[in-house]
């Protein structure tokens, strides 16, 4: 049970056991995080390059933190000026990037399939850390760890992923890794928000909340993405609220110890009620945050194990 | 005589042996700075944050250096951008930070009472970088530091703030703290730039640079914060250096050995003139800089110190 | 052969001797850059300031990596914000960072000799990461090792500098180095794009690539500095490119085994064809990279040395 991959790029690539193998290790560090203890410094030596091109003060402190506390040498880049703004494409980017040797590079990008394009170009590990709407593998899998700590296992649960499905990442890479790992899955929200097509992938979908959070063990909101809506047919708030929010009514509706995530930034009042996702007895939305921090310890730890042991056996020339 | 705080919110609740016993710790930290001598990495292994959500690079920098210089994983927050901007309030934002379990927050906030605020949500340590018209207490405390080196006490000081006091944190933690030493205070400006009830706070007012320099052991000259004024009258830069901007003929007013400060970025011709401002025989202004980073080393140092025999008390079950 | 320099504020002032020593340092964390080996961190313990005033992704990346990998506290300062927008003049914030007791400050600035009168006022080491049209002698010295690597010298080489060289300090340090080199200069470009004067520097000035190119050991194409250009004539891409973008048949005239070098980013199809930029026979562009940050360790490293040596100079009474 190993953790193989060279890069983390999405959910997709990925076996059940390496699934399993990342979130173990991150478990470890979940654990040494609440007692207090002091992180080995593995990433010591190491350089560990932020490139956001979008912004995400969360995601990036998160990622930033855990290489830092591993002993990596963090380096945040601000995309959003100078080079690109003078016409530099991304690959030369990333030529740029690959040309001052770092380890490990964590990557976000507007677009779709950008971060594999990257990827295809350098010789160190990369980190996805959100591609346009295609997936966001350190979310699910802090998503995972989260649910796994809650329910003391991560398969053959009914778990309601609700919202703005046609726009997340989110979901999309939680559909994936949750789907691996064999749960139940449905999907609410109004149709509108649904990405087509997806009645075919095997999961419920359900338009009344009260329907889809029937029995769920785990009641996933996600952010209304009102800034990647174009063109097509945005509710408003209040009317969204009414229908879509979670409160304690439908809460109601799913199992009396069903656990309720959300990725954050929240919108209170439009996905979720500011009293559920307070309620320490439901919500673990503060405990996403600091799985996201282990998780990300984990990977980048997984990752460059694997560099060492690639760059031990190209050197040996017994071939990578 | 020992600093027992939890959090460094302000000056207000300290009390005299805490300012001297951080003075003390700080003193150690200019002296090795002075000689050259490379700090004890006491911070290592922990993680400050620095939450900015009102730009001021020298404050930031000044934090950031004296968080690295003690071996910190120092996080730089971008608080303008992202997440605030996606609509998460204060609070969600400091559950989010404190989730990632770091060991001191820093923080300035436009707003007054919002670090307080802060403080009760979370886990580590924080210290107030600043806040709305509140504290500013670092700044009063490198001051404290500034004069007591160069005038060898802290007390029994004739101590003259000039200027824009309405609008200032830098005034208002002055005034308490060198009221907590003993000193005589005297508030010099214009009565539109006074606070209101100032009068009753047991300080003499000017409205004269003379009268209000007399035998002034200390000048400290604050910056005019246009930027701060609402609606109010705003006297033109050259009818208030006319005034109230410090030169050779009203610093002839003070005392001869009378020492110039003023906490920067200094508006030249408007406060200040120029030539007083680098007479290196009467201006401290540039040792007011070297002692910030000294006290921000002393003060982080000791509430890490708190923080580490609170949890340690915490784990043993003898309760906080 | 040693290198002297406290600052590294431009070629001009450097010997022969220090260049060459500087480079033969460079070439060792080259090597081991290439190797894999870990640095040892020789900056342990000493604090480098960034202050960029005119934004730069990749160079202000390659400084900040190569003092992390020795091991600096590296801080970068936002200069676009606060702290001048409130009107301080460079001088005092040149003064505000001297009094934080940095080792080491890397600055670029968009008017040709701030960095020199910066480096005037305070105590520690400064580094011209480029100022106005004047120099970047980081570049040219990363140039120079990138030549000497490939083509096994870096004397009598015939090395054609093209395009835009008025507003060029890349073209004018790496004038300065390579001429001291003792090698043959050759500008080409349009006479609008060429500086007033510069026949009498002893370069060879061309107004055709094809002469200019001919039996060039080294092709050094420029970045047409659209954003430097101030009323004067602005060719139009295409007829830039048809007349002096590098393409195959223009290489042809030079020598068969000639080296394409840019400083980037590139404007691909402007000033150079994509396919002669990524052609890893000819183009050095990504070698360029990794020698920037070589580079740049050693500068840090020999100026934090010769400080070092100053200061107990200083502290024995023997004089600086």
């Amino acid at each position: 049970m190993t953790f193989r991959a060279r890069h983390l790029l999405g959910i997709e690539p990925l076996g059940q056991d390496e699934i399993v193998a990342l979130l173990d290790r991150a478990e470890i560090h979940a654990n040494e995080m609440r007692d207090g203890v002091t992180p080995e410094r593995r990433l010591a030596g190491l350089t560990q390059i932020n490139m956001f091109f979008e912004a995400s003060t969360r995601t990036q402190a998160s990622f930033e933190l855990a290489g830092k506390r591993l002993g990596a040498d963090v380096m945040n880049m601000a995309m959003g000026s100078s080079s690109l703004k003078k016409g530099e494409t991304l690959i030369d980017t990333a030529l740029t990037l690959n040309a001052m040797r770092p380890d490990l590079i964590v990557v976000r990008h507007p677009h779709s399939g950008a971060v594999d394009l990257l990827a295809q170009k350098v010789n160190c590990a990369v980190l996805n850390a959100g591609d346009g709407r295609h997936e966001h593998p350190t979310q699910a899998l802090l998503d995972a760890l989260t649910i796994r700590r809650a329910k003391g296992r991560l398969h053959r649960l009914s778990i309601a992923i609700c919202g703005d499905i046609a726009h997340s990442r989110v979901a999309r890479s939680n559909l994936l890794l949750l789907g691996k790992m064999e749960n139940r899955l449905r999907l609410v929200g109004p149709p509108t928000l649904m990405p087509p097509g997806i009645s075919e992938l095997g999961v419920e979908v359900f338009e009344s909340m009260e329907e889809g959070l029937k029995g769920a063990d785990v009641v996933m909101m996600l952010r209304l993405q009102k800034e990647r809506m174009d063109g097509g047919y945005i509710p408003s708030e209040r009317e969204y609220y009414h229908r879509y929010g979670l409160d304690a009514e439908k809460l109601a509706y799913a199992k009396d110890d069903a656990i309720v995530m959300h990725p954050g930034p929240m919108n209170r009042g439009v996905e979720i009620d500011g009293t559920i996702a307070d309620d320490i007895n439901r919500s673990v939305i503060q405990t996403q945050v600091e799985m996201g921090v282990a998780v990300r310890m984990a990977a980048m730890e997984l990752l460059a194990e694997n560099l060492k042991q690639a760059n031990a056996r190209g050197a040996e020339g017994i071939g990578a």
